[in-house]
């Protein structure tokens, strides 16, 4: 059986809804970020990255929000979670995702995270005022040239739904304006009517 | 037939050496970082990102790296670039080629690219200065964790070779000694000796 280990408000909410849409039996372990849990021994020996989630599996440990959803997706074909046999369609799913992964969560990450990349108080702080600039600027190449309409992909649920579903619950704190982006509002709110998604969030914050 | 957009000294090399790896007949367009060509209004219409590299199939176009190695090892599987029957061992080489583009590259991009997340001078000469310490912290832990030998996921040669290699050709510039971290070292003198890696460099330096 699989074992999730996330943390609140962190990008593994894409990984647990994915494993409620996939239908998976799996259960989960909270990570507490506010006591640092993810640099204790414990966490360090599933995931040496010190950071969530990660995926205990009867093969061994996953980590890597883009490689898990391909691989839930890929171990429960049931779901239809993403177009397995067809390598291009297949790609295009997976473009999405390392969009959000190597740029979108990159360019949030610099509200909160900036001391990986500098050590001085006024450069975090210059990290800090631009995120909303940063951020703003993946949303918008999202709404204008990547979401179709009513999920990513078009008409098919995708392991990409999730994920964009997850970081767009960041946005108003990272200053950008739902308001603007239409597209990204309503697949939100389309998301947040989903089962699914309902208890994978309702796990997290019981 | 496939056309590959790519720059030197950019992690286009990656798919390009995959390409060659797959024996695949391609072709490559250049894209001029001096003058700015990625994002002249023809490449906007290729990848509105600005960004290479951009693969334009028959299907359509595909960015991101890990897509594009993921699609190749798909489409070429008479290669085995990748463990396509193995959902988990598929999800290990995907985690790597994740961890690379949401990680070390990111690390990398603060030393030219900090213009991303900055606008003051100060802040992104402190982000080029903690340049050396950030990306060396990625390669330490590919060194102790990830690496295996003789390739990254051991006997089995996989995208994840040639995306390393591309990434680790920018180590002595991040200010990163190879000589600390020898599996590293002797994966990209490994590499540089096969046919496919030479051919694909002499291509985008002639």
């Amino acid at each position: 059986m699989i074992k999730l280990y996330y943390a609140p408000h962190t990008c593994s909410l894409a990984s647990h809804i994915a494993l409620e849409e996939a239908g998976a039996e799996y259960s989960t372990a909270r990570i507490d970020f506010a006591r640092e849990e993810q640099r204790s021994p414990d966490c360090l020996a599933i995931n040496p990255k010190g950071r969530v989630p990660a995926m205990v599996t009867e093969r061994g440990i996953l980590t890597e929000t883009p490689a898990m959803l391909a691989f839930i997706a890929q171990s429960f074909p049931r779901a239809h979670l993403a177009p397995l046999d067809d390598p291009f369609a297949f790609a295009q799913v997976q473009a999405f995702n390392s969009y959000l992964c190597s740029t979108l969560h990159v360019a949030h990450a610099h509200r909160m995270r900036g001391h990986r990349w500098a050590d001085d108080a006024a450069a975090i702080a210059e990290m800090r005022r631009k995120v909303p600039e940063a951020v703003g600027a993946c949303y918008d190449l999202i709404e204008r040239k990547m979401l179709k309409q009513p999920w990513v992909m078009g008409e098919t649920y995708t392991i990409c739904d999730p994920y964009l579903f997850t970081l767009a619950q960041w946005m108003e704190a990272d200053g950008v304006d739902p308001a603007r982006l239409p597209k990204v509002r309503d697949h939100r709110r389309r998301m947040s009517e989903r089962p699914a998604v309902r208890k994978a969030i309702a796990q997290e914050f019981a």
